[in-house]
């Protein structure tokens, strides 16, 4: 008997009334982060409830994720409601709670995907092919979540020296799960938040950083999903603006073949 | 007596229980766009509902709003709730609603913003002057929320023949409000939707096409907006992927004096 992944286990939501949009959770050890879950594993399990949820209509086309406060190890209730559904789309609002207080909003829209006219506007850039890239290794001491993931930097990689001396806050590098899983909405949600914070490259300081709020638009259906299959994705990530405690982080998933999947962005806390 | 601006009147949210968060307002005929109000406009009514709830803390940081069903002219409802105040952050929950449906569903983050190490990693492009760029003469015929706004635009103007022949997104506009009003945080969330869908300007074809849902993240404060007060903001704006029926469109805007005041993103419908 094969063990299902720890990303599925990590997303694993059961429900006690179906049309309730209620459902139980737990933290996953796998997917642990310095003082809590790994943002990205949240927003997938914000956006699996709405997937998980008997009245979905269509895919994702849009996902913003709100960390409010800190989410304990164990237990947690993911709300999912559809607030209002049209012909073609729907939206939703989810929250995520420990102890009756809500530690997560978040907001999800889907839709009937048509086809229509198409256009890729963000080439992606001129990098080496994965397998001519070093896999990084995450030693004992690294957090638990980045095991979960085959990187391979190509520019822009955590400072080893934190001597003040960073001049850009561009990062790129191939990725993919690890076991491989086959990619899907959830997976990319997630690694639309795997971008360690840029205010670590840019300064080669190494402050108290964490995101606040998350926003991915998904330019994929399912179909595509499963073309890509375990496939790598090159990831890029820059920072925009650092001013008085915030910064924006801007980040871009494509396909080995070059497809632009999702586009993220994010608002991070930063001290000093 | 002075009237006051037309914006102001726009915001103007009138609550019965000054603790419970409910608001009623009246969408503006002066913000009025083909079908409904300007989506700006919607934004920064949003926004209004949070600063000017008693319970706030702080200022907006990130502000992100979901177009989820036509506003009809008239009253509507809105609601704001602090879902969790942490002790210099604070996270909202607002929807408006017309007769106990809710067409709009949003979520704001708000901070005490101190004083930190800051940089800005995005330059302002290299433009001519304001004086040097023609202002946009907008026609009896044209939408009326379009009339609020002084539009001297550079490059990646409306096409005047829709023949199909686009070949790239980017718009470049000087703006400001007009009649002047100085900058606050609702100006600014407005005007971080005042591009029209790139869709248009990439194909040089008219597509019917609507933004389903914004997100803008403030990089100032009240004292740097007081500074910039009734000055141009420059509006730079483009697409990066369209796909089945949606596009994402980014936008930066900048001060006169080259600070990146806000950066927004949006998800975007067009058909065919």
């Amino acid at each position: 008997m094969s063990h299902p992944h720890p990303f599925d286990q990590a997303l694993r939501l059961a429900h006690s009334d179906l049309q309730s949009g209620l459902f139980t959770g737990q933290t996953s050890p796998e997917y642990w982060n310095m003082v809590g879950p790994f943002g990205g594993a949240t927003a997938a399990v914000v956006l699996q409830s709405v997937l998980q949820h008997p009245d979905l209509l269509g895919e994702p086309v849009a996902l913003t994720v709100n960390f409010a406060a800190a989410i304990e190890a164990g237990a947690f209730e993911v709300q999912a409601t559809p607030v209002r559904t049209n012909r073609s789309t729907q939206h939703w609002t989810v929250s995520i709670s420990q102890n009756g207080q809500i530690n997560t909003t978040g907001t999800v829209f889907t839709a009937l995907r048509r086809e229509t006219w198409g256009a890729g506007d963000l080439p992606m850039p001129e990098v080496p092919r994965p397998a001519d890239v070093d896999r990084v290794s995450i030693g004992p001491q690294g957090v638990a979540w980045l095991s979960q993931y085959e990187m391979r930097p190509i520019s822009g990689k955590p400072p080893t020296e934190w001597d003040g001396s960073g001049t850009h806050s561009e990062s790129r590098v191939w990725l993919r799960e690890s076991p491989q899983r086959p990619l899907d909405f959830a997976s990319l949600a997630a690694m639309s938040d795997m971008f360690f914070p840029r205010v670590w490259l840019r300064r080669a300081t190494r402050v108290p950083a964490g995101t606040v709020s998350l926003t991915t638009y998904f330019h994929a259906d399912a179909k595509l999903l499963a073309q890509v299959g375990t496939g790598y994705l090159l990831g890029r990530a820059h920072a925009q603006q650092f001013f008085s405690g915030y910064f924006d982080q801007s980040a871009h998933l494509w396909s080995e073949a070059g497809q632009l999947l999702a586009t993220s962005n994010q608002i991070v806390y930063y001290k000093e």
